[in-house]
């Protein structure tokens, strides 16, 4: 599977002119999923010659507007390009009243169908807040080559975070036991599921001897907007790539804890504890013209950091 | 007075990378007026190095997305830069609801006092459509050096125009009869208010006679969304700038009829049917790359029609 993310906005709460608010774009083949969806997200798009129709699932982390003011422009253009697709919406419910308010207001009734799936609400990320050594995550969606799971993150309105995880493929048959067993075409499916075989001998063959594992499922975490949290370790842990977000170098560590904000070098300690992969950190404040310091701070502690600028693209 | 309005987007709906949705500046001496604040409206801001925090008045002609999207995320944006100074928004009733609902949803309280001014709703509309002879205009705001008024456009939802008119000043006394008349000082003021003169011995001075005129006021007419209607002539009569919309070509006059907007050739005919001096034409569908050919379309009717190109200036 192709498996990707570009990113269209690395700001925080302040637009620049060379950096957008929140948005990122996943590819998993065909399928595009945009993660929040900041004002200006649909001239990103644009910008970056996305097929966006395309997109069928969009999620929002949480509702500060730089993470969603953009979202109702961007419904409205699919619109007015004559969108026929079902849209899936993945937010907090005061979402679903901000958007159908907006869309009254300007009697649009859009042309297309729109699904709105709450996300869990203040009874989640109470538990959160109670339960410091567990995480609870939850299902967001599903498809028959990808898993979006849930978690709430650490600050200050109700957030979360999605982890985004491959399925595991079917096992890989070894041709020379195909050969060497005679195996039949029918028992095939079951021995690439990981079904043992028995022979018309009535010998027994471990489906180990015959298969090899399929590719590790591949996963990118999306966590922002977070103060520093451990908690969310066990969900993220191993990750082929994890965006965290890095609004403040360490010398504003108490800022950002007040703001419920990381650091950069916060953001490589979480990544360094969940064993990831790589890192990318992003969601800087516009106090920081040059983002060289901030990169530098987080390789010191996890030197697979990388910058989420505007317009990088980046292998899962 | 410097009386000048700068462009910050002519795109209709759908915004492209070289045209955003809708937005103009007002310049009057230090004071700066915004009217519509489409998505985007903030980074242009930006762009053409405005001060923005000194925007103390903002008017929002209608409900559709192109018209008010940025407003919210413009806010915030104060707010996060520490602005105290007051900040007045003129616009349909519901805009109020919205604003709050999105502020609620970020449990954001605004650092700065927000003053909310309704425009007149839907009966005002009525009366509109009811009496195509007259249009009824309604005082909005009012200073020492400016007076708004509004008036109802003829669109798919309520839409106010606006006009933004100088006050006239004082009239300015002429210096050698200042001299020839020996005219004490505490007259002064009232020449200048138009008042005639009494001298010691009891002779009438007519005002014309000592005063010249004040320069004529100025004025600007903000005029989108708007289908063709001639209704609103007699407001705008003789306007020194007129804004009028021009989404669409002559050749699609039905389906600008039917959609509530207008043509090059309609703007320009409203332009001609009322005297203005100058037109600017903006608000153009995505569907036009290049721009000429809608102002070869007006200049056929209107000779001094310009192109409401973004980042453009206009004096008045």
């Amino acid at each position: 599977m192709n498996f990707s993310v570009q990113v269209l906005g690395c700001s925080s709460a302040i637009p620049t002119l060379t950096r957008n608010p929140s948005a990122h774009l996943l590819h998993a083949d065909e399928r595009l999923f945009l993660i929040d969806c900041a004002e200006g997200t649909q001239l990103q798009l644009r910008r970056y010659h996305v097929h966006f129709q395309r997109i069928r699932h969009i999620f929002i982390t949480h509702l500060h507007g730089d993470h969603f003011y953009g979202l109702i422009g961007l419904l409205t253009t699919f619109h007015l390009l004559g969108r026929k697709e079902e849209l899936h919406l993945y937010g907090h419910a005061e979402l679903e009243e901000i958007l159908a308010m907006q869309l009254r207001a300007s009697r649009t009734n859009l042309i297309y169908p729109v699904v709105f799936h709450p996300l869990p609400g203040e009874d989640m990320r109470e538990t959160a807040t109670d339960a410091p050594d567990r995480c609870s995550s939850f299902p967001v969606y599903e498809d028959e080559k990808l898993i979006v799971t849930g978690f709430p993150l650490l600050h200050s309105v109700l957030t979360t975070g999605f982890l985004f995880r491959e399925k595991p493929g079917p096992r890989k048959i070894r041709k020379e036991m195909v050969n060497r067993l005679d195996i039949p075409n029918e028992w095939m499916g079951r021995i690439k599921n990981g079904e043992d075989y028995v022979d018309g001998q009535g010998t027994l063959h471990r489906n180990e001897e015959m298969t090899l594992a399929p590719p590790r499922p591949r996963s990118y975490a999306y966590c922002t907007d977070t103060a520093y949290t451990e908690r969310i370790i066990p969900v993220i842990r191993s990750a082929d790539l994890l965006y965290h977000e890095a609004t403040f170098m360490q010398d504003m560590a108490r800022a950002a804890r007040e703001k419920f904000h990381s650091t950069a070098a916060e953001a490589a300690t979480i990544a360094k504890l969940a064993g990831v992969k790589k890192l990318i950190i992003g969601h800087f404040s516009a106090r920081y013209e040059e983002l060289g310091p901030l990169l530098d701070e987080a390789r010191d502690i996890f030197p697979e950091t990388y910058l989420a600028e505007d317009g990088t693209i980046f292998k899962i």
